[in-house]
């Protein structure tokens, strides 16, 4: 079968050059520290429902979507390296984390350096462009302190994990989406659709990512299994498992440094049960949503691109 | 004698309006902790310097002037939040700080945060404000690597010094400063003039921190002195020392955890040899350029009061 995203793939290829002549610095640890984390790996799963957006749109500007994709990239590069040093991460990538290999300021300071980046692409464009930026990374500071409010908290609701998900992962897919049709110059209800894609998307990515923090093969993950609950992050598989009063799960995610036996008792216990398989089909639920969203766009190879985005999720094994 | 800083009292409560305006956020720590540091004090000379450039040329628009004295403030703000982080710092502005009173996640999480609000200010106004914004940010993080990477070293350098000064604090004043002359709409002679103002008043703003985190009064500064020392950071005082070859003074600084008698024996070294006073006649060097800059300016209150500023600096006690 031919590649469903063949059709973004030079403009991804463009992405990452971007990528790579922006981090250029004088000051060479920051382009050392930026380019371990970006040119370590990384699905771009970002950029690429971007692309395909504008593209299905029919945007003609290329340059102008390709810096508002680097930028979103960027984004997410940035709270990746300060997420790594909140959680204290040992691994991403399937490689030493930056915080781990270069410490805690120049991991910070480089974090900084990759938003001032991305903000610079962005205040090239019309205020829209900037304000809609501007939201995405105020919900993705406003989903972590959620998170971290919430960390090993048994009273976590699956309201609460929705909030934290839509706001920490689920508003950049959003944003980006949005970005492209607006920047292919698409009227306010398509950019409306396709933001609901991109939201929808967002949250089935980050519950296949919760799964797989379970059930996932360390080796094709990078890092891992069960950080989740060394974290006190309330995943998906975490949050129902409380529901259900599942007590090893309980037991380790309350705890502030669970043993690895604690937390293999509460992965075992999430294996053996059902709130895998139930996250999954709300995983399923949500790409569905997603690809029956854009079902009014325009047939196109990009619509399908965006559509076999949404599956593809469902078959992820990293 | 009549406050010549009067002439802007005004625009600067309206930036202290705009300041608590946007660092409301729908979850609350986030405007807790920003609020701890942004209304815990600070002398908000940046944001000055802004306002009288802009006043100096005959500026208008004031709105767009507040809003980019705003972001000036928060760009400051947010490295302050990151900065504590980094020297793992007890004390700011006379009471804990936001790292030792929230915690490293939430403090970071909001640095963040700031950052994003300035950039939203920013990004609404024309490319050049953008570049400019953007230039001194990322001098800000590169300028922070230079000073860890030469932290506790004694073969640090007065032109190291410069370098990192330059980056880490003068160019924050400088583009404040050239950002009021752009806005008013002034020509690029008088753009690059006010710049160099700015520039030069950074510097010596600097090296009289540096002096004062040896000679200040803890009440006054609201932290403990020596901090320098502590974090590795090699002041201006500290280099002109190892330059003397200092003995207290170089092993204290290359010291990873200095006791408090070295310290304390450091401190004394400085106070009792010639480097604070030549540290105070550098900084005094720096913040007569910055006046004669503006010489060529016509005379206005606004004028008198960046002069002002440059001899108020001298006489610092916190």
């Amino acid at each position: 079968m031919d590649d469903p995203f063949g059709c973004v793939s030079r403009q991804l290829e463009l992405v990452e050059e971007t990528l790579a002549a922006t981090i250029a610095s004088s000051v060479p640890s920051l382009t050392d520290i930026a380019a371990h984390l970006i040119e370590g790996g990384g699905k771009r799963v970002r950029p690429m429902v971007t692309l395909l957006s504008f593209n299905a749109f029919d945007g003609k500007r290329e340059a102008d979507i390709l810096e508002i994709a680097t930028a979103i990239e960027l984004i997410h590069a940035a709270t990746l390296l300060h997420d790594d040093i909140i959680d204290g991460a040992d691994f991403r990538r399937g490689r030493q984390s930056a915080f781990k290999r270069f410490g805690l300021a120049p991991t910070l300071v480089t974090g900084d350096f990759l938003f001032i980046k991305a903000f610079e692409f962005a205040g090239k464009f019309d205020e829209t462009v900037v304000r809609w930026t501007a939201d995405a990374c105020t919900q993705l500071t406003e989903g972590e302190m959620l998170q971290g409010a919430l960390s090993r908290s048994e009273n976590v609701t699956p309201e609460n994990y929705l909030e934290i998900v839509q706001r920490k992962t689920a508003s950049l897919f959003e944003t980006g989406a949005k970005l492209g049709a607006y920047l292919a110059g698409d009227n306010a209800e398509d950019i409306e659709t396709v933001g609901r894609y991109g939201l929808n998307l967002g949250i089935a990515f980050q519950m296949m990512d919760d799964v797989l923090d379970v059930v996932g093969q360390e080796n094709l993950l990078g890092k891992s299994v069960g950080m989740d609950l060394r974290d006190g992050n309330p995943s998906l598989p975490i949050v129902l498992s409380l529901l259900d009063g599942q007590k090893a799960v309980s037991q380790a995610f309350r705890c502030h440094e669970p043993t690895e036996s604690q937390i293999r008792r509460a992965l075992d216990a999430m294996e053996n049960g059902t709130v895998i398989d139930r996250a999954r089909k709300f995983s399923r639920t949500y790409a569905m949503k997603a690809c029956r969203e854009i079902e009014k766009l325009p047939s196109s190879i990009y619509r399908r691109g965006l559509k076999a985005l949404g599956r593809s999720l469902l078959d992820r094994d990293a």
